[in-house]
């Protein structure tokens, strides 16, 4: 049995009623970005293997084990946030397929080897220092989601550092960065193919960015249909909805599902 | 009375019973992508100036001079188009408002000054010339359509050169390039600041994108909701109904109107 510390829960993970997770509102909860990224990203189903950046709780990882049989490697620098994903691989008894390590992702390569996944995935942190709110200071909150340990271009770095030539780079952001990102993503031979925009509503500005990067890939892109969370009553659309609970899900949770 | 030459027509700027404009199907007419980039510019309405780069017939001008009485140049390298301009300018007896040079866009700031304008606009050719199709050679339509006479490049570095520094840059484009722009954008100090993505129908990827620059402007953009053309019977959408035709319009064309 998994032990659990401190303000702990297991959750299931959204409609997945073998998958359960260990989470934390005051260290780490899995978002919306998260289960977006997961639906988001193209992944290699019987061989290949990839890496995971700032896993958190392994969120990713759980999420992308329901589609794939492939080796998972999650990355995380918090001590407090490795343990747990280290304990939600446990929990799920997919210690075969997913590995967790305590690593800095900024020269991870070096210690473990360049080029060598198929795909990375990363949710990272959003936010530069600057806007950090010091009066609101919870630790591994601030880390999960400001540029303390690594900043935008360390992560780009690093994930073109991991990733086999030809392969892909899957990452959630915000989009009054994208240009940065892009930009950034070029200098490191990440070639931007594939985007998703998503809006909180059917009349606002989006608010998540969803990106597929090739390494060494041609330099031409897709804009993919957007994604809105919720409709105009303030509840999921239906997209949303079976994103997050599946065919079945979204008919039981419809527009009466708890927030995430 | 201005005079027609080949197989030119008069057209009635989409609702608007005051403007015409003089164009031919072989020579050149303006698409949805012009309709689309005159709604999205922000404009100047009393004080400084716009230039509009491959203005084609002078339909940008023509649409802009709707929403703001100040002063506006076309540019066009086709002295055949350039002459369509010309008269169009006079049809209308725009002639205190609308001037049209006959130039190239590349060194034109050397000619006409730097830094002097507070918008430019430009709808200008998407294709590279490898996918030129040589067996299909109208002249007039590949010069406006690719990028023979000036590439991405030379657009966004004239652009630059126009426009004060804090003005702004409409562009319309494709997705498929929107990597190459932003980041070519960028090397000309032009910072892209917002972003509207144009898909074909709710579920297809984008297909048009109408971007807007601020030279030396603060990287942060917004990505504002997207627009469809048609709806799922193939009718224009409401929105798009109303961005052609007006608020009125839109009830009387409606369902109905011709494709543009």
């Amino acid at each position: 049995m998994v032990e659990l510390r401190d303000d702990e829960r297991i959750d299931y993970l959204l409609a997945d009623q073998k998958r359960r997770i260990i989470q934390s509102q005051s260290v780490f909860a899995f978002s919306i970005d998260a289960v977006l990224l997961a639906h988001f990203t193209y992944l290699p189903l019987t061989r290949g293997k990839l890496i995971d950046l700032c896993t958190g709780n392994g969120v990713i990882p759980l999420f992308l084990s329901k589609r794939s049989k492939v080796p998972m490697t999650g990355v995380e620098i918090q001590e407090r946030l490795y343990d747990m994903a280290v304990r939600n691989v446990q929990l799920n008894e997919l210690e075969d397929q997913i590995d967790v390590l305590n690593e800095d992702l900024k020269g991870l390569a070096k210690k473990i080897g360049y080029h060598r996944y198929d795909l990375v995935t990363c949710n990272p942190p959003y936010f530069r220092t600057e806007d950090l709110d010091k009066r609101n200071n919870n630790e591994h909150l601030a880390i999960a989601r400001h540029e303390i340990y690594c900043t935008l271009e360390d992560v780009l770095k690093s994930c073109s550092e991991l990733v086999k030539s030809g392969g892909k780079v899957s990452m959630v952001h915000r989009p009054n960065r994208l240009a940065e990102i892009m930009e950034s993503a070029k200098e490191y031979r990440l070639e931007t193919k594939r985007v998703q925009f998503v809006h909180p509503k059917r009349d606002r500005e989006s608010n998540i960015v969803l990106i597929e990067f090739i390494r060494d890939g041609h330099p031409e892109m897709k804009v993919l249909p957007p994604i809105y969370i919720h409709d105009d009553d303030g509840n999921y659309t239906e997209e949303v909805a079976k994103i997050l609970y599946g065919e079945e899900g979204s008919r039981l949770h419809g527009s009466n599902s708890k927030k995430l």
